[in-house]
């Protein structure tokens, strides 16, 4: 099994900025829901959607760990993958670097698969299948 | 009629504040949201209680001056008012001033009164009687 | 001379939505901040590099009508246009509306030029330039 | 020596909800923000104070668990208190749950102290001291 990393480019803002021009800890994990929602749309089926069909994955945990600060203007890459994906939960590991290599956090959410009426339910197959290129492989998969 | 004006204090932490220390200028808006919550409490009846009863006050339109700028750990004043309320309409004034009277913003939030479906209907009269006294003396009641 | 609209797309995340799901009402001013530095990016030079040669453009003022809830996953256009700009003023248009073209929010964000001390100055010739093309062909340059 | 725990108590507005009204996961962090302001200016020095002496506590990581959703209008009660304590770090431990008592998150936010440069100092003495009574029995200070 390959070991494929989500990428998702993001350029900050004056909103996300606080004093002493740097990126404001919690606006990190605002950045990261953005990434997810792309993450999802490109493995193949939006979040929007998951919704609509009656599934949610709301976070159910989240550490971050602050390596370096973003600045205004800065562009950063948002990485993804799975750490853990089983029964319903799902771990998502995240880096976020500067483009030239510079890592500014890491980290990782956890989730877990739910119906809209906030029950929790199996992982749908179909999200297996698409989500398991980006498994990593020191991770198991059950 | 007398005029009354109803205040509500804030303190500025650094999420509300960007780059060169000074609050970003959306949060203001976002300190109306909850000086209008504490406003409504205040008059009478919270917002989650008239949303239970199926009436909201959505937004429909805002205008804001900025005229100084408020730092992190400043406490600043939000003074609310009735600039006009009729028909669906209830439009609140706003002035927003270090306590040591520095204006920082001025400005009036527009609200149409709907039902939950987002349909317009007239603003209820318990409402109206508990605004009353907070209507600015050269404004129209009808 | 010629009006040529500049236009940005932002697609919505939960953290810009609110209960009801429609966005925010003060998310919209953080999507302007966005659409902007996009515009002086495109149209010559990034905000961040008139700020490095001692340069800003701060919020004096804003005008924003509601005309219709964006909603989770929504993409929208924002276009912005030059309504004036003469001495240190600079005031600029916008419409936010679905690629469709249900309009959204329309409005004005009103900008001051400034030395970083916060001292006005006059709109440097270079940027009024660049800015030319995206006068509104009705206002007034000077 | 006793445990004491500090808390705060802070209402949700709008904004900090989203979709099927519940707070936002990221808004947490502001309001822990908001918490510690008011825990270091009960305890003695407020951050803003420390600042202007040179001396700041940026967080490097954070750890949050999700037991329950904060819903709008909602209070709850943000408990802080001191895990660790030694040399340039410092551990603050949280709980936010409904005054009634229900769970709503906890966790942990790192600090690092540091001079304005970002460069680690040892925590000041008189933070040390006034700190101390916040200092889990469990944990160890040197």
């Amino acid at each position: 099994m390959a070991e494929i990393v989500f990428k998702h480019q993001h350029r900050i803002i004056y909103a996300e900025c606080t004093v002493g021009n740097h990126v404001y800890y919690a606006r990190y994990l605002d950045m990261l829901e953005e990434a997810r929602g792309e993450f999802f749309r490109q493995t193949g089926k939006p979040l929007r959607l998951w919704q609509e069909s009656g599934t949610a994955f709301p976070v159910i945990g989240a550490r971050i760990d602050f390596k370096g600060p973003a600045r205004y203007d800065d562009v950063v890459t948002i990485e993804l993958w799975v750490n853990e994906m089983r029964g319903v939960r799902l771990n998502i590991g995240f880096r976020i670097a500067h483009p030239g290599g510079g890592l500014l956090a890491e980290g990782e959410t956890r989730h877990v698969c739910a119906s809209l009426e906030e029950k929790p339910q199996r992982l749908p197959k179909e999200l297996m299948e698409q989500l398991k290129p980006y498994v990593r492989l020191e991770s198991e998969v059950r």
